[in-house]
Order: structure tokens, then C-alpha cells, then sequence
């Protein structure tokens, strides 16, 4: 039987051998979220940079860009993160070239794997049932909030956990800590990201409608990989 | 009104600033447990090291020296770290140095912190009661398993948050995760344990009746501090 990881923040990635494995990136707030409601509504690709300076090498050719740091849309870039940036109206047909403070690095630190999916409560299911396809080993990487462990991804890496483990064994300590979180929490998930300080410093930056979008589960059935470098649509 | 904060491994611990705040250690299967024990049963000082080589400096002069590796006791050592080497008969008035795989490293690493207590579920409510007394922000420093999350000392951790938390801040993430799981595990902590990886691992070493000991709850009223280098009793 295949087997689920859990690891709760990009830090802890030396501890890991992700060779041969899925790796599904979670930033829930919101690169994952907002890359994967973009990929749904026809963006052709996003292309994952590290830098604000890399992400601007791309201006011109008809490039959409994107950057966000400490939450906020980089000064000079039309676009951040939210997913309200990612509608059809807006990206369908195009190519988005994005980083960000989390999302972004999680994805860049993950070359070693067979392959990189990008997950999130929009596309949980569809994500799930990819993943039982592949029947390779799944390694669930939280972005978390620069390096430190936050709730947000670490609840649904639990809800993966929760989705597959009668198809996969998931005995690390981090799989049963986070199903049991999700457990906890899944009744009523925007209730319980209140108790979050990232979720009090999001409200802050005034992004309590992200936020709320974030947690809508299943809207989409999109599963985002990544191909040569960009994030495209899976087959 | 001061602050806890959960580091949920010591890989985590350069994202931290531990000047000005209380650590505490915990290495629930078996270090600090074992520590506290042997303080409460009248060990005059712990002398905690990093390697098996300095643990073997001290021989002779009548010091006791326990080493652990990966579990096991360290071949031509006396103890590991199994409570039951910590018993009053065998500890009372003697001086033991110890070095383990994960708790001493835990110890080693937070020399920044203004002060250093050993906690575990045998003292809990002793431990707390102490650092509500010392009245600075307080850091939980789970030991975790090689550099890994473990459930036993993120339970532990939760189990002090939410003692505590009417009289602190507790609200970075891996606070209110631990103290989530630590709810959803109290009412059998024992049964709870089952579901680790960890927890297998020692049942294959043998050591499952030491696993029970040290889950039992305020079973000790001592909390061990550092002092000049070496884990006594606090006055």
C-alpha cells in the first residue's frame, strides 16, 4: 500500500525524500486557492517565480503579472493573490506569471518529486480522486506562514488524510495530527480559522471575502500540475 | 499581558527569538519524563550532553551515566532513559549525566531562553503553576522524533496551553493546534497514543509499560529547572 506524508512547513522539507512521490502544495490563503480557481477558469498556464524581479522579466508579450507580498499586491503589479483576480473574465486565454510570500517557494522547493499537484479546499475532491489515479506515494507540503506551521494548510492536508487513508496508509504523527484538526474543525471551517492570527492579520489587510472563498469546498474540478515548469491543467 | 508560544520541533527553533522567556523542554517518550522523575526522586542534579563521548568524560567519580540511542540504551551504559531507571533507590543523592537522542538536543538548543524548565505529564500542573509564578512569556519546545513532529509532545504542549491560556496569549497557530489535539485526546490519552507511529516504534522496543507511566497526569509535584548547566530541583 502507498503511503500519505505530512509535512507542516517548507523548514522541514530536508527530513523528507520526496523522490517518487506526488507532492500536492498547500497554501490555502490563498496561492493555491487562487492558482487553482484561475487554472478552472481557463488561464492557459501560471508560470510559479521566486522573485518580484524574475516576475517582472516576464512584462511585456502579453503576459499577465502577478506579485504579492506580506499579503499585499506588490506595488506596480496589477494583481496579488486573491482569488477574486482569478476569474474567467480575467485570465481565461492567458498566461499569468506569479509569486508569492508562501505558495510560490513551496512550489520551488519541491523539484525533486515525480510530480508537483496544487491543492485546496475549491478542488479537494477532484484532487483526491487524481491522486488515487497516480497511486504513487503522496507527500502533502504546507506552505505554512514564512516557514512557521499555520492552521489553514495543515486542515486540509487533514482533509486529504481523511479522504484517502482507507486507500493509503497515513501513520506519521503530522497525517494524524492534522485529520484530527480537520476533524475538529470541518463542521464549520470558517468558524474555526477565527481562532487563527494569520486569519486576524488577513482581516486586517481586509480580505475577509479571500478568506471566506478559500474555505468553499469542492466549487471547482480542477487539478492544476505542473508541467515543464508551468502550472497547467491536468489531463 | 505576557505570551505562549509552541515550537512544534526544534528544526522550527531559528524561526524563534527565545530571549526574555521561560523554554520548556519536552521529550514526553522519555527524556523530560524520566528527568522530572529522577528530580522528584531525589537526584541531586541531571547533567544533560549532547554526545555519548561526553556522556563517557565523566566516568568514574561516582556520577551515573544513562545514554540513548534511536530508542535503545547505549551499549555499555547502565540506563537509557526508561523511568524506571529513575527510581528513588537508584537515583537518591547521586548525580546522573544523561545524553538522549532527541531531549538533550532540545536542551542544548535553547540556551538563548532566560530560563529552562523540564516538563512533562507526570508535572504538569507543577510546571504550570511554576510559570504562571515567573510571569514571562513562555516558549514549549517540543523535542519531536529526529527532527519531526511527534504527537506526544504537541499533546503535552496543548495540554499546558490550555491550562494556561486565561492567563496568556495563545494564539500563534501550533498553540491552538496543540491545544486542539490535546482536547480531542484527554479524556483517554493512553488509547489516543495508539493512533502514533511513534507509539509502534516503541511497542517494538518493549517499552510499552514505560509509555503508560508517562502518561500518567501529575503523578510528581517537582519541576526541574537549569542551573549553571545542570537539572535540579527549583526552589
Amino acid at each position: 500500500m502507498k503511503h500519505i506524508e505530512v509535512c507542516l512547513t517548507p523548514a522541514l522539507l530536508p527530513l523528507y525524500d520526496l523522490k517518487g512521490s506526488v507532492v500536492v502544495v498547500i497554501d490555502i490563503f490563498r496561492a493555491t486557492s487562487s492558482i487553482s480557481y484561475g487554472i478552472d477558469n481557463g488561464a492557459d498556464a501560471i508560470i510559479p517565480v521566486a522573485s518580484v524581479e524574475e516576475c517582472l522579466s516576464y512584462q511585456g508579450n502579453g503576459y499577465l503579472l502577478g506579485a504579492e507580498r506580506n499579503g499585499e499586491v506588490v506595488n506596480g503589479f496589477d494583481f496579488g493573490n486573491s482569488p477574486f483576480s482569478y476569474t474567467r473574465e480575467l485570465v481565461e486565454g492567458k498566461t499569468l506569471v506569479l509569486t508569492t510570500t508562501n505558495g510560490t517557494h513551496a512550489i520551488n522547493v519541491s523539484k525533486n518529486a515525480d510530480e508537483i499537484v496544487i491543492g485546496s479546499f475549491l478542488n479537494l475532491s477532484a484532487v483526491c480522486e487524481y491522486l488515487v489515479k497516480q497511486n504513487k506515494n503522496i507527500f502533502l507540503l504546507c506552505s505554512g506562514w514564512k516557514n512557521k506551521v499555520n492552521l489553514e494548510d495543515t486542515l486540509f492536508a487533514g482533509a486529504v488524510v481523511n479522504k484517502l487513508k482507507d486507500k493509503f496508509d497515513a501513520l506519521c504523527d503530522s497525517s494524524v495530527l492534522a485529520e484530527d484538526l480537520y476533524l475538529a474543525a470541518q463542521s464549520d471551517l470558517h468558524e474555526y480559522m477565527k481562532k487563527t492570527s494569520h486569519s486576524e492579520r488577513l482581516k486586517k489587510l481586509g480580505i475577509e471575502k479571500d478568506i471566506a472563498f478559500c474555505l468553499n469546498v469542492d466549487l471547482i474540478h480542477s487539478v492544476p500540475v505542473i508541467k515543464e515548469g508551468k502550472i497547467v491543467k491536468s489531463e
